[in-house]
């Protein structure tokens, strides 16, 4: 039942015409080329018969572009990264590119190979949030001239382009406001890794509980996509820690689950316990009271992603140097971290 | 700089070997075939010198499958598409296969070209969340042998598979326990299109209404990607409609907007104002109260149009004639739905 593909040059030869006049009729420039309306029928009806599809492989083979943009994120069903997937989607869009994405769940293996397939289908460029260990298959796009831009976190050991946001001082603040209102015993519960992004966050959590000689107290959570997972040790953590007056969430993923388990221990905000999150989210938006959030600048992470990338998509791109966009967060402050109550 | 793809035959030259041993040793069948570990390592380190990649575009044109799968959703940032999403792309890739993905926000042009894309991209088979307009190539697809499988909604003039809920019941459903509670004027507000899974949700409200003698007071919204352009709509709407005493919402996204409009008029929940909507998320969790949501049930509709189209990829598939899965949603009741005050 599958039908032969017919190519151009067979079209042109069943209506007797040449293959210019098929390909400017196929290319929808038929009115510019003052191809007779007549003709362009002629052709459509024929195309339409046998189930002619223009073949844009064959196309970017020949030009070496396909204006299709790789996009490889950490998890497409975390709000932060479906929120930068679909600004970045929509602003390559507008500029002529289609993305197409798929998430690694922080697998060096699973990267590797959403890595070769997109080289496969022959991508103009790649944009990667990476996993550890996989310096060398960026190393080998970079070697074949394939521009490659990274955000949320970078490899400190390849230099590619990336944009990410000011981790340390974002948790360094975060934290002095805290301590500002009060609160003495500060935990950070948080997913844990060699990713820059933490390593940051970790920093600058610690350097304001030492500037303050206040002593850190950290809960370490696994990397896991089933969050329900996370309930027992966050539950035994916060039972077993009854002196914690405030909580610093590494991640919108720890947070959301961090506060079921705060409402499921009928622990009130912030009366027993104060908490800010990394990642605003509607659900902190709509939680009672409101969550204090380091809100990452989402649509300004997009918009520089794409810019970068772009520039170096464009003629005479690949001699454009690498950069390192460091965009600054909002602390938005909210109910869940207001002055710690006096009885304290 | 860039460099020259040696091929497999390149190779076996270079080493004076066999092309089959390399093919057997490219694919991690050496030891089934007995080929020394002294030549794998040979042909590994002259693979890693000349930085070949196998390339299984090539392979994919010879045996005809690619084993990736494309998947086109309306929004991968909406918490509903980026879940299911997830757990495709898990599924698919346990079984082998990887998912390819992108968002069409109900346009019909961009789907056409997403779906251009993907079939120049080689894809072995199609995830549709179909927008209107479509037909045609989803035909088109069809005439060409490939498999094509719908969710959330589904084109009501093309014979495919496809795997939806039960939205007409599930609204009425809701409608009724609202009924159930005593609230008398039920609005429903949602995003409106043609699409069967909205017109299925409209008319159970009706139907529910109808049997109660109630009178159904319908808000229409745009589809937006821009949520914020929906608050001034549903905030004229509550403000005009005192005496409405319950909300249907019917998508996440526009019940998400709305309790943010609905908090910031201070309307209290259930005491001013009774809310359903479809889509369970975060969000209503950690609502307080808690939201009554109509769940979907994510985990059993990727299995569904996982399963379904992996038996139509396999041999012999194509002759399995296409199914209609109508899954069952869940009413799940929470607080912001419990019996209206007697003081009504």
């Amino acid at each position: 039942m599958s039908k032969k593909r017919l190519s151009i040059v067979d079209i042109a030869e069943k209506l007797n015409i040449s293959k210019t006049s098929v390909s400017f009729i196929m290319n929808g420039r038929a009115q510019e080329k003052r191809i007779s309306p007549e003709l362009v029928e002629r052709v459509m009806k024929l195309v339409k018969e046998v189930g002619y599809k223009p073949n844009s492989l064959a196309k970017s083979l020949r030009t070496g572009k396909s204006n299709i943009i790789g996009l490889i994120v950490e998890d497409i069903s975390d709000p932060f990264f479906g929120a930068i997937a679909r600004l970045i989607e929509d602003k390559a869009y507008k500029n002529g590119y289609k993305i197409i994405y798929c998430s690694t769940y922080n697998e060096t293996q699973r990267t590797k190979e959403m890595i070769n397939m997109f080289r496969d289908r022959h991508v103009d460029g790649y944009i990667i949030v990476p996993p550890e260990g996989i310096e060398e298959d960026i190393k080998s796009l970079q070697d074949d001239n394939m521009p490659v831009i990274m955000f949320d976190r970078y490899l400190p050991l390849v230099d590619t382009d990336y944009v990410i946001v000011n981790n340390q001082f974002s948790a360094y603040n975060a934290t002095q406001h805290l301590i500002g209102q009060g609160y003495k015993n500060i935990a950070l519960i948080s997913f844990f890794t060699n990713q820059t992004q933490m390593l940051d966050r970790i920093k600058g959590y610690k350097m304001a509980l030492k500037e303050n000689n206040l002593k850190p107290c950290i809960k370490e959570l696994p990397y896991t996509q089933n969050t329900k997972s996370l309930v027992e040790p966050i539950t035994s953590f916060l039972k077993s820690k009854k002196n914690i007056d405030a909580i610093l969430f590494g991640t919108n993923r720890d947070a959301t689950c961090g506060l079921k388990v705060i409402n499921n221990l009928g622990i009130r905000i912030p009366d027993d316990l104060a908490v800010v999150t990394f990642d605003d989210s509607d659900a902190y938006e709509l939680h009672t009271p409101q969550i204090t959030t380091i809100a990452q600048p989402v649509e300004e992470i997009a918009e520089s992603v794409i810019s970068t990338l772009l520039a170096k998509l464009k003629n005479g791109g690949e001699n454009i140097k690498n950069q390192s966009i460091i965009l600054h967060t909002e602390l938005i402050i909210r109910g869940s971290s207001v002055a710690k109550s006096v009885k304290a």
